[in-house]
């Protein structure tokens, strides 16, 4: 164990895309546990377009990370200290123990990681907030049923594909929205997506058209833009909009969806929604995801890249340029 | 009765505010009916946000009036020819009868207007489509509980006016949006409102800070544009916002609310309906809205203006300039 942390603080609040100028890598010494406390060697991280939304001042669903305070990130370690009669030397749990190498905590929202179940990724993806997003988003806000046609955006990305997947559970036609030709593949080749629309290289309303001729259900949306536009002008009747996120948005000034009284036109809803509202069932719903990719209906697929804590503002990017597929994860090597 | 029928009909769609060269007024024979069918004197028409919409071409909640067609308008008169055994000469009745002295029908939509509880203008507000869209818009789709805070825009229109009434009675705190002193006079002075903001001499946003401290439970929308976004900005957690329409929005290329995330923000959700999807409980609501009319507890105010169907074009666009006060009526004088 090194004696020596390093952390990824924020420095500047960016405007439009973060660059190296809005982080500050520095070095501190590893913390020492007070009673009640443990210390966590951070070994993985997860990588989510969220933390762009974190990054802005002002009023949002969690408070801003502050200016000079370590990046807010959920990560998986090793505890390595404990003064905590709860956890103990060499357990590997999880938690939001922020962009460094070492995070002192006092096991508010630490949950042990039973990497027996699987590997340390799929818990900060599949069996993490990830997974629960998609499973509560899906299920509890969209509420689908049978035979209805459920349209995902961002479905490549660690939330989407797995909302996609759980529809196809349900017996819903399942049409994700990626960017480019592998992506579209792996979603209908290898996630039984009924139809993957490239949206890079695809008029999105003629293919929405060809591919929801009823009209859309659901709608989970992960980015916003011209993407909820199209899809708002495809509802069918009574339609439910999940709003999951805007990253289409998170990096310029957003725009609201001009044809967003189409809601009226087809009666339909959108509800924004908070995975961590869903914290008393979070059990239920690991429990199901378990069970799913234990018996095969649902693959779980993470990009793990070995970096270290300064690699994290480029590893931010990839989320932005679209350059990963499946759950973005970061193994430190600091 | 004449012989001739006035008639105004759609000649062009318009592009913004609509002028003269959008209409045609013509004459025509006083039409017979068939058998079946019945002719009715209109006498009262309904001046209505929503027929800017019913002048676009596209995809919308009703199919749109064509180029050369009566202008469609809910209408109120007495049946001076028939040959329907429903329906007797010297009968009061409503339906969609349109922009024109004579109407012929089948019956079909036409209900009996009852003059003993309430001149024939009520009958097109407070115990017509203004009165059910607010019924039923605020208590179904709003659900608002006691003591939450509605909030409503457009208030001092046909539907505002009963949208905040119908909220004071169920026991919530009720804003509302208005244009002008005199009208949110009105809405705190004569109707029960809590308070009254003076959208064209106030800051919304500090407002609305100021009246719901608390956030905002339920926002039933008539205007969009700036108004749907002050509201995004101060919603309380699980808020609801009942599209009902976008006033604001119907002349201009629309725009829609860049804050829209606010949904997720606040876990809340944002709700289309149409009033036309309640018609197998007209009949609850028009009995509910006539006992509070008859117990005092709702005040009805109709604006009434005689004119001919070649005042109807002027009429609508004192829609758009806040020119009316309650329920616009055209009392036709042809």
């Amino acid at each position: 164990m090194s004696t020596v942390n390093t952390q990824c603080k924020l420095a500047a609040r960016p405007v439009g895309l973060p660059t190296a100028s809005n982080w500050e890598i520095v070095t501190a010494p590893v913390p020492t546990p007070a009673d009640g406390q443990f210390v966590v060697e951070v070994q993985y991280l997860s990588i989510d377009p969220a933390m762009r939304t974190w990054m802005n001042a002002g009023r949002s669903y969690v408070p801003p990370v502050e200016l000079g305070e370590v990046m807010r990130a959920q990560g998986i370690g090793r505890v390595v200290e404990s003064r905590n009669p709860k956890f103990s030397e060499g357990d590997t749990v999880s938690g939001l123990f922020g962009i460094q190498r070492y995070a002192v905590s006092d096991g508010a929202g630490v949950l042990p990681v039973d990497l027996g179940l699987a590997p340390a990724p799929v818990h900060l993806g599949t069996l993490g907030i990830s997974g629960l997003t998609a499973y509560f988003g899906l299920l509890d806000v969209g509420e689908p049923q049978p035979g209805q046609t459920v349209l995902v955006s961002g479905a490549a990305g660690s939330v989407g594909n797995l909302v996609g997947q759980i529809a196809r559970i349900q017996g819903c036609r399942t049409i994700g929205i990626a960017g480019g030709q592998d992506k579209c593949r792996w979603l209908t080749e290898d996630l039984g997506f009924t139809a993957a629309i490239d949206y890079k290289n695809a008029d999105l309303r003629a293919e929405l058209k060809n591919h929801a001729p009823d009209g859309i259900d659901v709608f989970f949306d992960n980015t916003g833009g011209a993407t909820l536009e199209a899809a708002l002008n495809r509802l069918a009747r009574g339609a439910r909009i999940v709003l999951c996120g805007a990253v289409s948005q998170y990096n310029e000034a957003p725009q609201g969806p001009a044809n967003y009284m189409q809601l009226l036109v087809s009666r339909a809803s959108m509800t924004g929604f908070v995975i961590f509202d869903y914290q008393k069932r979070y059990a239920e719903g690991l429990s199901q995801l378990a069970q799913w990719l234990t018996d095969g209906s649902l693959k779980s697929r993470e990009q793990v890249e070995q970096g270290r804590v300064a690699d994290f503002p480029d590893m931010l990017l990839k989320i932005f340029t679209g350059a990963n597929t499946g759950k973005l994860v970061l193994a430190l090597t600091d």
